[in-house]
């Protein structure tokens, strides 16, 4: 049997052929059943508020599992509390991994877990162990925990002095699960923009989804080896990227929105700055805002658009096409200007399939994303800007919109539902169905053909 | 001495430091020096009617040197016929290459042709033997002739007719050059939009167009081999993806347009095919137009700007990343999803470098076109999908425009000046940089880096 398919089911076959899924297949299935389960809760009457169509429905859970954050409807006046735990629980399951709750549910039960799920599970975490696949699992949940109920308990006692203590629980126990998973979703319709200056909610809110976005990878490494120059090759770019982008990001922002009346102007120096901060690093792929996000400059716009094409760190609860992937790519062309046959980084040669793989994935990415938006613009007669700012924010699972999702058609949300579902599901699955290619030597002579 | 440089002025040298310039930068100056005499001629009172800034007639030659085709004065009423003379030649120069020019009149005035020279035109005609560059440079001389000449007969039999008889030789002889090169240069500023329906204009048009836009090679190639099995694999994917590219684009624009009444609605069946055909062939990177570019559907725009974005056959007067090396990397993709080791077209494998090559080009093209976008979007306030249309045109050297053109700032000129002449000269010059990296194994061991 091919290792990268599993049986399904194979006493119940009777015409001897087995009904292979491969574990990317049972990935997306699981994400969408937990889509499916999430649809049926929310249409419950005691989910909303109002009535909710089976497509709002549908679309909500979508972007929860997906930790997108786009919405057709008001998550703070539309659903009940009960609807948005229900919103809560399927960010913190998209967000952490249908892998880490089976996983962990399995041990729990004291359940043997079957080669069939080890697979499964390794594929999931990128891994190609199955005792750094539990290790790593377990060390999620609780670095998960232990973050957000940081987060959460700061986040209550900043909201006990304006709230019934119940709604302040309530309010810090969604928006640290929602900052920390990278979700985005709001109890308020203007999302975070009461808070544009408030320095604890800026601190918190970025801090937890900073932290989510950089991926367990780092967060491990870190506990591990407590000193910068014993981390990883990868901990030590990773985190120089994302810090140089966050402040490099901001200082454009700032500079470039400093004379927009509808965003900086009116503001004060210390609202400015982080109001700079907040929008640059949400980005990558947070989603909140503490500024109306169509309102901003066509400028600042343009580069918002590389940043959440960017993303986050890999094994994260951001995506897009992920930091090292831009930096392997960016490392590639560098070593081929300097005729360099090696892609090298910190002293270091990245492998050459790794470095194919940053391509496909770039690629692929690419072409969901130009099909998406020129399917849009087929459609739906809307600025172009708003169209690719909604399809690379869909894509990204980042949640920015500059307004388009209120104005989709019904063709158009089941778009950006497709594309928050691959964007989120493909770098995971494609991260599995790349990692390990059998080199296989075709034997085909070369050809020299000019290209450029 | 490093073969990749060349000395300059050797015996001057006092400081025993050689000035060295490579091929590339010379090939620059070179384009630069005909911007420059180009600029020059324009401002002669003989061959303007109206008072040309020095910015206007700089623009002017850049565009016809890049033979991009983007003016910010009407090439039909605001230039004389000298003027219009100058802009042909300066279209044939930039189009046909420094190279040959340099090459042929070096051969005609029976100069020996030094090793520097001999390095620099092999470098321009992306070929590793000097023999071949010579065989290359006079086919290519000869082919441009007999192409342009046939095209000026008939559409000078054509346009005979309607005009007075000199009228009429000199458009053609104009039209003739700026089809071929791919100039995009018309006299009337409705480029040739009166001939929306015209058989012979559209065949003859985009019939120069289209052979120049393949490629002095494929037409080598069909000249040697005859046969359509004998031909090399370049030439086969090459024609085997235009006319696909060509006929899905003609009908994807059909369809989006037929109901649009600024452009298709209001034409007869014919002309609308005709129109469909023109609009869908000219995007690579030919830059004339029979509708209106600013009245077409978002849709439309964004099936252009890839097309655009694509361009044409290698060594030819078309630009963009070119045709071939779309294919490579869509080959690349695919051979990483199936598991492939080797890039397989057309059951010959890529070379390893070629796919680098065809990365790191793309990379470097992106990111032209994003910063420039992202300047554009800084200085000048206008729709989006004009900026980016601007910036994809003048990079692949199309000429088409919604409009934007006309409303840049100084600063916006000069920046279109600077992506036409990077987007002409890069993959030629780039070719040569890239074209023979020297293996150097630097011996950095590997590391994996996860990145999905
Ligand atoms: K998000
Ligand atoms: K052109």
């Amino acid at each position: 049997m091919n290792s990268r398919y599993i049986a399904l089911h194979p006493k119940v076959n009777h015409s001897r052929k087995k009904i292979q899924l491969s574990p990317p297949t049972i990935l997306a299935l699981g994400f969408a059943g937990l889509i499916v389960i999430g649809t049926f809760l929310l249409m419950l009457p005691m989910s909303a508020n109002s009535n909710i169509s089976l497509l709002e429905a549908a679309f909500t859970a979508t972007s929860a599992v997906t930790v997108t954050g786009l919405v057709v409807v008001d998550t703070g006046t539309d659903f009940t509390m009960f609807g948005q735990l229900i919103i809560a629980l399927l960010i913190q399951a998209g967000g952490l991994g249908l892998m880490t709750f089976a996983i962990v549910a399995l041990i729990a039960i004291g359940g043997k877990i079957g080669f069939r799920q080890q697979i499964i599970a390794t594929a999931a975490f990128n891994q190609t162990s199955w005792a750094t696949v539990v290790q790593t699992a377990k060390a999620v949940i609780v670095f998960a925990l232990i973050v957000e109920s940081a987060g959460m308990l700061i986040l209550f006692l900043r909201w006990l002095p304006e709230m019934a203590w119940q709604q302040a629980l309530f309010h810090s126990f969604f928006y640290a699960i929602s900052a920390f998973n990278n979700a985005g979703f709001a109890l308020d319709a203007n999302s975070l923009m009461p808070y544009v200056g408030d320095p604890t909610i800026n601190i918190i809110i970025t801090g937890l989804f900073i932290t989510g976005g950089l991926g367990f990878g780092v967060w491990m490494d870190i506990w591990q080896q407590r000193r910068w120059r014993k981390l990883s090759i990868y901990s030590k770019a990773l985190l120089t990227s994302v810090v140089l982008i966050n402040v490099f990001a901001m200082l454009i922002i700032f500079i470039l929105e400093l004379d927009n009346p509808e965003t900086l102007r009116s503001l004060t120096s210390s609202e400015q700055w982080w109001a700079a901060w907040f929008q640059a690093t949400t980005t990558r792929t947070a989603g909140f805002n503490t500024i109306d996000i169509s309102a901003l400059e066509d400028s600042t716009t343009t580069l918002m658009l590389l940043l959440m094409f960017i993303g986050g760190g890999s094994l994260s609860t951001a995506s897009g096409i992920k930091v090292m992937t831009f930096i392997v790519l960016v490392m590639a062309t560098y070593a081929y200007l300097r005729q360099r046959d090696e892609v090298v980084l910190l002293g270091r040669t990245i492998p050459r399939n790794t470095v194919r793989k940053a391509l496909a994935l770039t690629l692929i990415s690419v072409a969901l994303i130009w099909i998406a938006i020129f399917l849009l613009t087929v459609l739906q007669h809307q600025p172009f800007l708003d169209v690719v700012f909604e399809a690379v924010s869909a894509f990204g699972t980042v949640g920015l919109s500059r307004g388009l999702t209120g104005e989709l058609s019904v063709f158009g949300q089941v778009l950006i539902m497709v594309l928050m579902f691959v964007g989120r599901l493909g770098p995971l699955t494609m991260a599995y169905f790349l990692a390990s290619p059998k080199p296989k030597h075709l034997g085909y002579p070369e050809v020299k053909v000019p290209i450029g």
